[in-house]
């Protein structure tokens, strides 16, 4: 089935304790559309980029069958630039810069043929834009979106607008709270699930994720790394992984969530391990079922008889 | 098989979002001996009281089919007691009062009968005391340890001669880092392991808790509950409950710890749901087994066609 991946398309800045990389591809569209391009083969792309992108980015998300007509090019701005700075722990990082740049103009128009999409993920943007991309939608099957602290604290009215029409709402512990404003996270997720979406996934970074579907839980440790170079991207990948085997499957159970919730996890840990989306280039479906077999090898136990 | 816990016994004062306790049972081998005593029927308890810790509580103890033979009652000095206060959000607090009171004075002398004991689980107490203990052994067949940032930042060189001389540690994920020096979690554990013990245990609070075996390794969440009233105690149930498990069984392969871990992660739970002791007294097995399914539930997953 169609999947329609709409967010922001970068080049970041990268410095970690493993080096220092320089406009190199980002943005929250890149990693979403390029994980879920290994589950799902029909992936349309909606962003915009500068004058600057390279060329030969744009022809690799077209060899990952992503269709990228819905990208606009602004022939006189730049690309969106963010600059981070990670500290040692690896779990907190510093913005150096954040240059919007073209993407201070993005105000996405939906073609006919992408507004007919069936599934759709909306990467971290402003919640005006998020509605104003739902409102071009025709009767998708299911929408998801990401958010930020950003905006909960800066626009809450209009994202929980947003969120009544959404089936699915993936953000982190801090960020579910932070919505909610309860400390509790099965209190928070129930909160957050009366605001609209019925399907919650609360991202806990090196510790996992939980997925809620009605009265359902799932809770799945992400998969531990001796080498983190670098998490940028790591949530997206993480949404891009899930929507792509949703979109492939078109099953919406929860047991088949949890199916997306772990090819997820399985995705977001091979970005981890290089810088920007050089883990997930070129990835061979076995690498993928390897580590998925790993993740279910040190999680899953049997009951033993008390 | 039996069961020596060596540890503190203490009178705690409470504050938690949920209410105020005074004076109420705490200490880690309380927390340790009452865990594991619904899996292992020989458990021995070494402590020291002064001489206002309630006759009902040694009472409840021995109820527990624990021989509490190796409680000294200091005559002249006030039990162990602590105060602490909880944060908001349950992940941190403030110790207000620490008196040591009688167990300033705890020097352990195992009996020979105790001596002889199977299993071990040394609580988190001074380095000096937990090695004194390891020399008065003879022969057991596993000893565990737990620690504290205290200890390994104070007395860093005993604690290693110790572990030389352990088969397991359980700790946190900032002590382990603390210990090992490593940020990586992985690699933190690698290096704790090359201190002696076989056998690591990394717990991470609400996120769960890591069994390190030679090369293999276990990842389970902990219980998400939704009303956390008192974790004091928590990561002492949760040794307790792994202890009790494998004294129970005798089986130390890595399989049978993977069910030590899960009962440990269970109980641990139930503890976190009442101040003090209180979700343990009267524990229906049952109960136990019930958490048991829905851990299971929750986090295993059956690996789906790529």
């Amino acid at each position: 089935m169609s999947l329609l991946v709409v967010g922001s398309l970068a080049l970041d800045t990268l410095e970690t304790p493993f080096g220092k990389r320089e406009y190199i591809l980002g943005g929250s569209a890149t990693y979403i559309s390029i994980a879920a391009s290994y589950f799902s083969k029909d992936i349309r792309l909606v962003g915009t980029v500068g004058y600057d992108f390279p060329e030969k980015e744009l022809k690799y998300f077209e060899s990952k069958g992503i269709d990228i007509s819905g990208i606009n090019v602004n022939k006189t701005e730049k690309t969106f630039h963010w600059h981070g700075v990670y500290h040692t722990d690896m779990n907190t990082r510093d913005s150096i810069t954040t240059d919007l740049n073209a993407f201070a103009f993005f105000d996405p128009l939906i073609s006919d043929k992408f507004s007919r999409s069936d599934f759709v993920c909306l990467g971290n943007v402003d919640p005006v834009i998020q509605g104003k991309v739902i409102k071009q939608l025709n009767d998708p099957e299911f929408v998801m979106i990401d958010t930020m602290n950003f905006w909960i604290e800066g626009k809450p009215e209009i994202l929980k607008d947003v969120l009544k029409k959404v089936n699915l709402i993936v953000l982190n512990d801090e960020e579910a709270r932070l919505l909610s404003g309860e400390n509790n996270i099965l209190s928070a997720a129930k909160k957050i699930m009366e605001l609209g979406p019925k399907n919650l996934i609360i991202k806990k970074g090196e510790h996992g994720a939980m997925l809620f579907k009605d009265e359902n839980l799932f809770y799945v440790p992400a998969v531990p790394l001796s080498t983190v170079i670098d998490p940028t991207g790591a949530g997206d990948t993480f949404a891009g992984g899930f929507i792509g085997w949703l979109s492939r499957t078109q099953d919406l159970s929860f047991e088949n969530m949890k199916n997306a919730v772990v090819f997820g996890t399985v995705i977001a840990s091979l970005t981890c391990e290089d810088f920007s989306v050089e883990g997930l280039r070129d990835l061979n479906p076995e690498v993928i079922e390897h580590r998925l077999r790993h993740l279910k090898a040190i999680t899953n136990f049997e009951i033993p008889n008390l």
